[in-house]
């Protein structure tokens, strides 16, 4: 399958944390950790799990541009 | 300013691209480029150019995980 | 790839318009017309045309509910 | 109340799961499964309940294209 | 209809700018003005215009929060 | 740091409300009262409390418009 989305960041996940329905995946790309929030099911459904080789995946309409001050 | 949203990607800007009202920034994020859609205000309000060191922000909720088959 | 993205609904494409920057393409699932704003560049990479099998993805964190008053 | 959110499909809702915080409401829309994830206070306020019609509201910028390779 | 989104701003068009695909809608609610970036479609089928009384409406998954220093 | 998100509303906390892995945030802004779906760990290192000044920061394409019918 090849999507739409134009950020495809590649990392390992360092963390896997259930919550009651939410789940927030922790993702090392290149020395940055990423947070992903997504649910439960998806967790289960991709079977991820903590050393596991994955890609951060960012619609361009969801990515913001800071500058310092 | 702090703000709530987890994730924040150093890199530097590579491409500003305006389009009618939305424009396309790239950013250069250790090696992997980004790219965000946000508006031509945006761009203007915050001087972005090529060069420039800035951030890529992303909501913790926006961000997929993805794996191979 | 699979992604953590919960809702893929098949379809055709019916129309691809390009913008300045964003294109609207428009899928038939099931008899319903969906609309993805996605960038110029997505439509040139996947090669999207009138007419191809495709998916419309949607995050869970991005469906709302609506119910008659 | 009209929106501007382009994506409204109909269906049923099949499955209401509250969270601590967040619910996964999941609805069939002529077939297909679509989850969505919102607050506990709006699957009360709206009064939400399998068997229910409702819509599926989605934002054109928030739906991705998907081919297979 | 009712929708679950939990954010609904009441306010007064200020300014409708229709780009290629994307329209930028500015509202002023109690005296902060709002940007909606949304598709063109959205408002012609809405006949959007300045001076309208209008609503922002916003997911609470996309709202963030920000601190001073 | 500045932000390209075009929509910083100001207010008041006046609920703080954390889940299992996702918090809900309450702010009032000039008497309407806007909820924010963040993580929890986003609450911690932010260290939200009611009675804080604080924004509620939503991107422009985030935001939708609705008018009555």
């Amino acid at each position: 399958m090849k999507i739409s989305a134009r950020n495809r960041l590649k990392g390992k996940i360092v963390e896997v944390k259930k919550g009651a329905t939410t789940a927030h995946v922790r993702i090392d790309v290149g020395g940055t950790v990423m947070t992903a929030s997504i649910t439960n099911e998806a967790v289960d459904e991709l079977a991820l799990k903590v050393g596991q080789q994955a890609l951060a995946v960012v619609k361009a309409s969801d990515v913001m541009i800071a500058v310092d001050d």
